[in-house]
Order: structure tokens, then sequence, then C-alpha cells
């Protein structure tokens, strides 16, 4: 392998690939990231052997050829390098002399053959969004995943098709949330698949302002692709629990709320909170909401919100991280809450197709 | 206690004196700040029993009186709060209302009278800086003190005077950082008093751009004050060691180094290396220094720039981390490299009174 690339370019693509390399791998090659320069392309790849990236650019190549190089050290190498080009040149040892402008390098790599070959993968369904609706969709519930429940299933986001509108749903037992969207295009099979957290994120990482994503999925395989960039990842397998059931039918108490304010306000009074397990009690009543938390050690934290409610007086304690998370990762002005009493379960919408779902608690 | 405050004063004051309140200490009423409200001033102070931080603000006192509110708590509130003004008042018990706006909080204090007194403070010299120099000293020198080393002496900085000329101290047995400095003023006895590095952050945390920094010292104590700020700290006791012999006293080469690049390359050819254990090794010939560095799991890495020099090829080799401080930490374009051979202390100047020396490695 002997090719000649952009710096910036390579930096970039290294930045893609190495996110998902982890420091303590039983299996050393998994440290590094695969080279490929065929015709005018270098392909990156790396793996965890959940998960497999690959991206490629534009390279002169002098002579096509394969090698693996350690990840961390050559991201660190390209970045602090200041020339516009490097050149890259393997010898038949894998040890690959990187040259840019005065620097002058050798690193010592393993042999290709070491590194896992990518597996067979057959799409039975595909679905296209633009990149930035599916980051917003990831963005929208990703934090509702709970890496800590003993349910394999929820440690993923579930990908749902059905009459042509796609559903991703993330729940931790506590709440749960939702979006419903119709995708650009759509083709193959109805139906479910779970896809792992860690997966999502890396999607989340290399989605980009323009462009569009393509999601195609097999029976334990998916695939994710934009401009050049591929994501291969293993499926998470069983049967996602039925998460409509944990929807109300109907509410007959309905608030508008303003996102910004709301959350400074349930920031600043959950500071007179202490332990994780804390509440926070929202108190409504003549077109107001009270902030109300407290607790043995730090004290008592009071504020308020004017909005539009002349119902019955109503107490409600929420989980105040629980109850933040929506409101932080919506980017609407306004949230529509949704209640029947204290004890039943609450809704979040913020009207374009985005559902949170929480239960009150009821220590209050 | 009763009394108004700005907020923004409030939230200033609060991030000057919290800094030094750690997460475990045995005695709460050392994570509080004790507040003091006396004529129209507000006055908060922390200690953690080494170090006692005190600053003064402007308050509408109604009720003068004392009381202590935990330090975390108090800090994350009023950096939340968005309203002007904040209005406390504490109560016998030491429960102490907070309003700022339309929040509105209860915290629970602990009684002034739990709070450490301060110690009797004699001061015997007295010597006074701009701020701004005495933060250059502070920063050029601080990064050599070492908390690892067995002797106590060490885990300080040396401040010295002598024939009304300052001289700040700092080493860990491998190398020696020292400026020479004359002061504004100076008043008392001359001699020589080791100041904990934890007390000299606290005080780069506080100095500003403008105005002076006083440095009072006793026999076990010592006192800086800026405008608005007091801080008394513990002094190290013990004798210094005799730095002065370390310095070589002559030297048969001397090289302009251009301090950017020299950084630049530095740490761009440290890529090659691992351990903390390694070297790099710089090759002086030809009006060129190369740098060279080599592990057995990376590879090789090999850069150079243009010096002045046109004596006897030198190969040196150093800890790069030892070598790279000096430079970080350095403000003007050039630093002079001082040296004899490869195997005798080497000096780096910047000819504003920093002196830099340090042992090259043997093992070549």
């Amino acid at each position: 392998m002997k090719l000649t690339v952009k710096k910036e370019q390579l930096q970039k693509a290294l930045q893609k690939v190495t996110n998902i390399i982890g420091s303590k791998s039983t299996l050393p090659v998994l440290g590094n990231v695969l080279f490929e320069a065929i015709g005018n392309k270098l392909i990156l790849t790396t793996t965890d052997l959940e998960i497999r990236i690959t991206t490629t650019i534009e390279a002169q190549v002098q002579r096509e050829g394969k090698t693996t190089i350690p990840a961390k050290k050559i991201s660190m190498l390209v970045s602090k390098f200041i020339d516009d080009e490097v050149f890259l040149d393997c010898n038949e040892k894998h040890h690959t002399d990187i040259v840019c402008g005065t620097a002058n390098f050798k690193m010592l790599g393993l042999p290709d053959d070491d590194f896992p070959s990518p597996v067979d993968f057959a799409p039975i369904k595909s679905i296209k969004f633009k990149e930035m609706d599916f980051l917003r969709i990831l963005d929208q519930i990703s934090y509702a995943v709970s890496l800590d429940d003993s349910r394999k299933v929820l440690h993923g986001i579930l990908c749902s098709i059905k009459d042509n509108t796609f559903t991703a749903v993330a729940t931790d037992g506590k709440r749960l949330a939702l979006v419903e969207r119709v995708p650009e295009e759509f083709a193959g099979q109805e139906g479910d698949t779970i896809v792992p957290l860690k997966s999502a994120i890396e999607l989340k990482r290399i989605l980009e302002k323009d462009g569009n994503v393509t999601l195609e999925f097999g029976d334990k395989q998916a695939r994710f692709r934009t401009e050049g960039v591929e994501i291969f990842t293993k499926l998470i397998e069983g049967n996602y629990p039925n998460y409509r059931q944990v929807i109300p039918a109907g509410f007959t108490k309905s608030i508008d709320i303003p996102v910004k304010t709301f959350i400074a306000k349930l920031e600043l009074v959950s500071i007179a909170l202490t332990d994780s397990s804390a509440f926070i009690k929202l108190k409504l009543a003549n077109n107001k909401m009270e902030f109300l938390a407290a607790s043995s050690n730090v004290g008592e934290g009071e504020d308020h919100i004017d909005i539009d409610y002349d119902d019955e007086m109503l107490d409600i304690s929420f989980n105040p991280a629980f109850l933040a998370d929506p409101f932080k990762h919506c980017d609407a002005d306004k949230m529509m809450l949704k209640l029947n009493d204290s004890f039943s379960p609450v809704a979040l919408e913020s009207g374009d197709g985005f559902l949170y779902v929480i239960m009150p608690m009821r220590n209050r």
C-alpha cells in the first residue's frame, strides 16, 4: 500500500471511525484501523465485533494494498500534522512510513488478515430519512434507554415500521419516549427491530446537516448508510414490551408549557434536593404552576410560572431528572402537558410526532 | 442577618472563596461559607484549616449578623438565579430565606460559632507586586512542584527575598524552575519562606488584570491581599534544598529556540512514545535541531527545526514532558537553550528573570 491523501480528509475520516475503539480490547487488532487502498480510494474500517464502521475517502494510490495501524496513535499524529498532504507507504512487515511536511514516522501495524471480515448481510427492509430528521428522532428519545435494566431488549431503540409510518421508541420501564414520523422512502417488509443504543449513538455522530441516511434491516443485522460512511451493527434479539398499553387512552386536562422557562425553574428548585430518589412537586391552580422541592439536609425551594389553567387544584410529583429530559431535548418553544389526575400517567407532546409518558411519584 | 446584595457580586464572591472546599471533610461546617453582615458589607469566608479565604462585597444590611450556608448549594443556586438582587434573611436557627425574583428558598445552615476562628498573624515582611506580574511568576514555575516527593519542603514554592530581589523556586528534584524579579515594594526582614502549592493555586485564581497583591509573611503563616480578597495560609516548615548548586556556573553553547515551533514538533514526535519513562532525543548539527523518538510498540518519529548552530554535533535526550513544560508556560517568542555537552545539566532562559534547569537522560 502506497498513497497520498489530503490531511484534512484523513483526519475527518479517522474521527468518524475511531470512536468505537475501546482502550481494553483482548484482541489487539481491534485497536487498529484497517486501511485499504483500492483504485483511487482509501477505505478505513474499525470494529468492536458488535459494530463495524467504514468510511471511504479519495486518495492518489501508487500501490494498492491493505494494512492496519493503531487507531489512537494515527489519529493523534494526523491531528498534529500541519501540512496539507499525508503520504503513507506500508511494507510487507506492516510497518507504515507516514510523512507530512518535514515530519517522518514509521508506525508498527498488524496484518490485515487478523482484522475481522464483514458478515453476510441480506436486508429485508429499507427506510430512507433526511439525515437531519433522523438525528432529531434519535436525539428526542435516546436518553430514555437504560442500560441498567436486566431486560436486554430495553438496551436498544425499537424501530418499527407499519402503514408507511416509522416509530422509534425508548423506555427504561419508568418513562417512555416515542417519535412517529413518515420516512422519505420505504421498501420491504413491515415489522419491528431493536437497535442497540451504542449503534444509535455512533449513527448520531456521523449524521450531518445535508444528505440522506438509508437504514437497512436484516434479521440479525442492520446497515446504516450516509454519503461516504457505512455502519454495520448487530440487532438486539427478543420481543419489545407492548408500549402501546402504557399510553393512556385520553386526558381530561391539557396545558401549554413554555419549554425554556419550565426547565430553568425545574433545575433551580431541584437544588433543594439531594438524592436521586427525591421528587419535585408541581402544584397547578389559578393559572399558575408552582414548583416545590424540599429535603431534610438542604431545605426548601419554591418558584412558579404562569400557565393557562383554571381547572381544579392539582398536586403532582415527579422524579426531576425524568421530568427534565424531554424538555432538554426539545427544540420547540412549547410542549403540551396532558394529564387526568395526580396518580395516572402523564403525557408530554411537542406536536411533531413526539410523545413522552411518565408516571407520577406517589411519595408526596 | 438580613440583607440585599447584587446577584452578580454575590456570584463572583462565591466563585472566589468556594474552590478550596472539598467534598469529604470530616467537619461539616467546613463545607459551608461563613456569611457576616456588618455595616454596609457582606463578608464571605471559607477554610480547609490550611487555607482561609475571605472576600468582602457591598450589601444593604437591614440587620447585622452571622451564619454559615452550604457552599455548593448556595453557589449553584445563585448561579441559576436570573434576577438582579438577592435577599437573604437568617433566623436564630440558622435557616436562611433566600429570595431572588419569584424564586424562594430556605437553606439550612450551621451556627457561625462552629466555624473556625482566624489565627493570630504577625507579619515580619511585606512584598508588593502588580497582580499580573505575580500571576506570571506563579504560572512560570508552579508546574515544577511535585506533591509525590517524600520531602515536604518540595510540596511548596520557595519565596525568597534578598537585596530587594524576590526569587521564586519550584523543583521536584529532576528539574528546577526559578524566577527572579524586583518587587514594587518591600519592607521587613530578608529570608526564605515556603508557600504550599495549593495556596499558590488559590492565589493564582484570584489575581486579576489590574491592581496589586501584597504578600505578607510571618513565621508560620502568610497573608496574601488583593482588592477585596484575603488568603491566609500555613507555610511549609523546614529548609529548602540549596538550589543554587544545581545551576551550572557556565555554558559553552547557547541556541535561540522558537517557542511555538519547538513545542509543536516536540509534541508531534513524542506520539511515537508510549510510557512516561521514554525519552526524546535532540540532535544538534549543521544549523538543524532534529527531534527523534522511538518505542518498540508504536514505532519511530522524526522531525526538525532550523536553528543557528554550527558547533560540534551533539545528541542529548530528555523526558519529553519535562522538556515541554517551560515552553508551554512561556509567553515570549524565543527561549535561550544553554548547554555544555550531552550529560551535564541544561538551562532554558526567557530573558525576563526566568531560568529552568533540567538534567539530560542517560538511557540513549
